[in-house]
């Protein structure tokens, strides 16, 4: 976290948007190359669906061991706070386990109200029913001047990018085709929406492409 | 095309799949990154639908002339044949022109038949009706030692793929999402398609992927 005073013209900028908050608001997601964020049937058991951890193998050594430290590196170095869907977070919680690999307050989009859940290792959930709007709000006020990284499910993606909401996008691009599954991009309405490619870096297994959104 | 004659080892590598043809199957496609290789609404007056010319802008020139010089060259270097789909045929054949842009033979998978097209410029249309392995076999026998292309509709593509025709996926990723389209990749069934990363090539406005496909 920077601990410099933004300057004046910083701050005229960003209250248009959210007072306080000097951060972006970025889509994160693994993909396969024929848009699948999960397989088919994904369930608690099953979170990513049949064949869909597939789409996480990156992240992970090839030991099979725990998250690849650059990976958490650079999320704890630039997201303050996560937004995630209420499906989302009912397939995977189980699997997430008491001391969950966010490390982070996590804001769910949720139709159903329940309380905060406070987890090990830094991670909340915060179950937000009014509206995409307001769980951004909440995020945002929590990431500080960090980024907020909205994860999914391809639902809320959709949301959020109908509703304008997003500044960036970062797809891990998991070359496998998987025929089936939930896709990520659809239902966005027939108005085209440009893109401005920041970053593509290729390690061997996958692909990171980094987009701003030409607003 | 090369001019010395194939060693007996490569003869007996390649016999097994076309005699002769020592060259690779290669689908070669522009596509949004939602995923649609022509906008809603295709016609022969608007090929691309609306909106999809946005995918080919980065084959042409700055000042909206002719195209690229070294992406003709490349295709030059590598492409004996192509390989085409009937309604991608008949929705393109207009804007194309007396002068096509493919200066190769051309091989159109049609449900009717219809008699070879000699244009200028090298191009010919010869419409096969007796299925995707014998359209490939004739673009393989002209394509001699070099490779054939598979350039689409996505329904053509879909066939190739899951008939395991393909050796590699070329595609042209624009930073756009159109919303809407002919989708390129769906109807492939549940069996995951495992690739391997060739390539990452990041000019400024496309990114250039290319996959080879693990049998």
């Amino acid at each position: 976290m920077s601990e410099t005073t933004p300057s004046q013209s910083q701050i005229t900028e960003t209250t248009s948007r959210h007072r306080g908050f000097q951060g972006k608001v970025i889509f994160d997601i693994s993909l396969s190359l024929d848009g699948f964020i999960t397989g088919p049937n994904d369930s608690p058991e099953q979170p990513l669906g049949e064949g869909g951890e597939r789409l996480h193998e990156w992240m992970f050594l090839p030991s099979g061991g725990p998250i690849r430290p650059e990976v958490d590196e650079e999320r704890f170095k630039t997201i303050g706070a996560m937004v995630m869907g209420r499906r989302m977070f009912d397939v995977g919680e189980e699997s997430w386990g008491e001391n969950p690999p966010f490390h982070l307050p996590v804001f769910i989009l949720s139709h159903a109200a329940k309380e905060t859940l406070i987890k090990e290792g830094g991670t909340s959930y915060t179950f937000v029913t009014s509206g995409i709007e307001n769980v951004l709000a909440q995020a945002k006020a929590a990431a500080g001047d960090q980024n907020v990284q909205v994860m999914g499910g391809a639902n809320l993606a959709q949301q959020f990018l109908t509703a304008g909401l997003l500044d960036e996008i970062q797809l891990h691009l998991v070359p496998v085709l998987l025929g089936e599954g939930k896709r990520l991009f659809e239902h966005l309405g027939s108005e085209p929406l440009e893109l401005e490619i920041i970053s593509v870096i290729q390690p061997k297994e996958v692909i990171h492409l980094r987009f701003r959104i030409v607003k």
